[in-house]
């Protein structure tokens, strides 16, 4: 498949079932929820090292946030709802309850539920008073700039982690332009984030090492410099590969981030140094989802 | 004391001895360094909760980077080099190998080293090559952008955390107007960071806690919401109060920012509902360092 | 009336007949269509001193943009046609002609039509081309980094400028961030922008002057430093004043920003230090428009 | 001469003599004095359309500016100290005066002097109090936040307008990438400024035009859609070029800053598409300044 000259391979991004949750973190301005989110959030790109992969989802405007001040929608990712609880539970312990005007409510609905202000109420020392509004119970908690106010839990869901596509450029230049127009026009979706430091990564791997106790080493058959190997899946004219890493909450989600952000890069073309598409897999038999490009990108076809 | 209207309490700030250590992420540009910046100094706001506390200390314009390339300088702080040693190497790994264009050198010289890309090297998967330049020892790793650079080792150095001051206030709006002023004061001092979320704590703790198992809990004496308590410690003027948090490679660099800050928040002065500076400090016999107030404020007596 | 405690008063702004402009600024990515719009919506606070009003009126995603790039819509504000045909087409053709990667479209549709790519197409010294599309002439202008892409013509429209609102609060500090507060609130709404710098002004003022040949001057009745005077209409617990100006393409576009960032200011309430709400007029018999603050907030009297 | 496989022509920037001065702007915070520069710098791309040429030289900490607060330090270039005078007291007046919290101060020094809040202060109806400090006046008018503190005269000094250099790329995405990272190196120098959206310019221009009127029009010789132009001035590998434009307080500043850009592109080089660097001039009769692209990379040569 050709889009603008770009080559799509027949290929698919293998992604995997994780349990995922939304928070809501409000402050007295956008300044300070955003502080906020952007700790709470960092050193969160990948499950292996991290825990959890997390990312502001967006902003949210004082008409949409339960307290009526402006908000920020952050996601949190995990590859189990234990991992995920303890995570969110040292997170807002760390990085909101700590942050100046915040406060912190459930973003996600639904009957299960982990733990958001449940434990970390118990800084008040006592101090701290329960409150039921609307059937929902929140915590008032005494601290230095007044109270902070959480709500008991938030409810966690299943999710899509490691939707992923990647750009083939002839240099550097390209593929980081081009990868910046994809997370550009990825960004403002809903129910999905880009866990990588500004929403691309250039270290992709294969499962498995030559040395012994480690899981998973580089992707030498989409490294440039080893192109003489044997495996390489690099073609002459490509001198540089960037990743898009996709976790979003349903896989219709992951799929429509997909599409947006390989249109976004399809869009510059073989005039901007764009050689091709492809999605980093492992077989097909580690993740529950195999998002074929070649039917996401179906009715661009030959365009 | 006081200053410009505001009463300096005759107390201390009480900090501990660290380890810590810098290093220099560049890239091909300031935006994608500080990305990968960003990311690996994100949750780790405190020790206890993250393990190490971490954030940029100043941007480095390409003639004095390793590589001539734009760059951010980090710091890292932790309780000892072992703790520091393993949350270095996980973040790089994790946060700078990952992140497209970048590269990681030493930024703190000195005989006690850690390793820096030592182990992350084996990423490679043997494609990885060694180099020395000038009696140092670098890791070329082949990634899907091409090359990822990284120094072998950086250095350890002995530094001071939990240098602090806290800002006493009429309201919310003056304690963190007066607040953003000390942290847009300190931010571009060298050799400290302030590690909570956007430079600001509100949640000031004491040691201990009615419930079992926490080591922590509320500094109920300077709640707004507990004045009422019979151990408050804030006059009926204050309903807010804010820390500024401070780890720096010396003494001297805690006492050079807490001073400039201290400075900033009295330059607004009573007029704009500053009524005092104090500071958090555990009784004295945990910390190793005892930042006197009226030492550090002497010179400005009676302004 | 009263909300949240604060005294909203009996009095309307006063607001003037303009005439307006949408464009589309796109590029290749959202960073460089921003620059060109922050620059060309620079210098443009008053149609006083300025000639026009303008401003970023919000990003537009590439699903929303006529040539499917990132883009920003910025909107413009004369006292007629004539004014902002000339200040539209000066402004393009410094900051927007000039802006690499850029292109410009029409924002506005309607039948009044005024030059936007018409007069700037000159630039391309005989080599550009036109080209219609769906009914709309486009012309291609050779630049250095490729084609200058711009819609001949744009829509003009009726449209109100100068609507406001003042924050009466006991310090700066408090009447900064209420004003931030509102400013936040009112930025993401569709239809309108702040004109004056970062959204807020402080230099109200009152027709007429002592000095002869200035038609305006410090409106004295506000200025906290002159509440000796007979005529001030500052009570003894106001400290501080800021103003937030509206321009927007209909009345009801003002009313419901004027709404909206009164209720930002309002919900911070008299513990933050907000006295009041007032808003500046002339009389009555310069401007077309009078937004009355009671018949705005009618429904949150009270609260 | 070529610098990392980039070929240097042989060739000059035609700069010309302009008239300059320098005004700190200070504020409560960054935030402010930054909105304040930003809006007066704004629409300040070319002296042709906008009379001004405008930027802010870097921000200044509250150590070095007169009142001991954050502040901005705002370089303006013109034609001669008429145009200069006329431009910097409307800027001030719609701009600064109008902008919360700010204050503002000669950045220059010398003999010869130029109105800074000696007109803006008519503003204060009479209310406005003169304060010599040191020597020099400054006026204190009322106004809603309080009152704007003015310097009476800034300093005008003799500097250079129009250094320059063009980035010629294979495609787009690689001159833009290469221009802002010589943006990026330059942006931190003293004594200068980019007056174009974002540092940069794309519309390049030679004297003259086919349409009676017009006194510049699109330099085709540098335009890759008119390679097949007999004067076309690009190789076949061109696809796309970007000028950045330096004005600077004196020719060695302008220098330096040339210096520095061509070298960050340079160190890109041809491995990410990077065909030469060149210079615009107009035959060396226009402007009094040349220089000479060999002269000034000269010890780079053959690297």
């Amino acid at each position: 498949m050709v889009i603008n000259g770009v080559e799509i391979e027949n290929t698919f991004a293998e992604a995997f079932d994780m349990k995922a949750t939304r928070i809501i973190i409000t402050a007295i301005n956008f300044k300070w929820a955003r502080h906020a989110a952007v700790t709470m959030t960092g050193f969160a790109t990948s499950v292996i090292g991290c825990g959890v992969e997390a990312g502001i989802e967006r902003m949210m405007h004082s008409d949409e946030t339960p307290d009526g001040r402006p908000g920020v929608a952050v996601l949190l990712f995990a590859t189990s709802g234990k991992v995920l609880t303890k995570q969110l539970e040292t997170r807002v312990g760390q990085c909101v309850l700590t942050c100046p005007t915040t406060a912190v409510f459930a973003g996600t609905e639904g009957e299960e539920r982990i733990p958001l202000g449940k434990h970390v109420r118990y800084f008040g020392d006592g101090y701290q008073v329960s409150k039921i509004i609307g059937g929902k119970r929140f915590w008032r908690v005494p601290v230095m700039d007044g109270e902070f106010l959480c709500e008991e839990t938030t409810g966690k869901t299943q999710a899509v982690g490691g939707g992923n596509f990647l750009v083939l450029a002839r240099t550097v230049s390209q593929a980081l332009l081009a990868s910046e127009a994809a997370i550009d026009a990825i960004y403002h979706l809903p129910h999905c984030i880009m866990p990588f430091p500004g929403g691309g990564v250039r270290s992709g791997s294969k499962v498995g090492s030559k040395y012994k106790g480690l899981f998973a080493s580089t992707n030498d058959s989409y490294c440039p410099t080893l192109k003489g190997l044997k495996g390489s899946r690099l073609t002459p004219d490509v001198g540089s590969a960037m990743e898009i890493v996709i976790d979003g909450l349903t896989a219709a989600d992951v799929k429509h981030a997909m599409r947006t952000g390989i249109h976004a890069v399809c869009s510059l073309g073989t005039a901007e140094g764009i050689v091709g598409i492809t999605a980093t897999n492992f077989g097909g038999k580690l993740g529950a989802h195999h998002f074929h490009l070649w039917e996401i990108m179906g009715d661009s076809a030959g365009t």
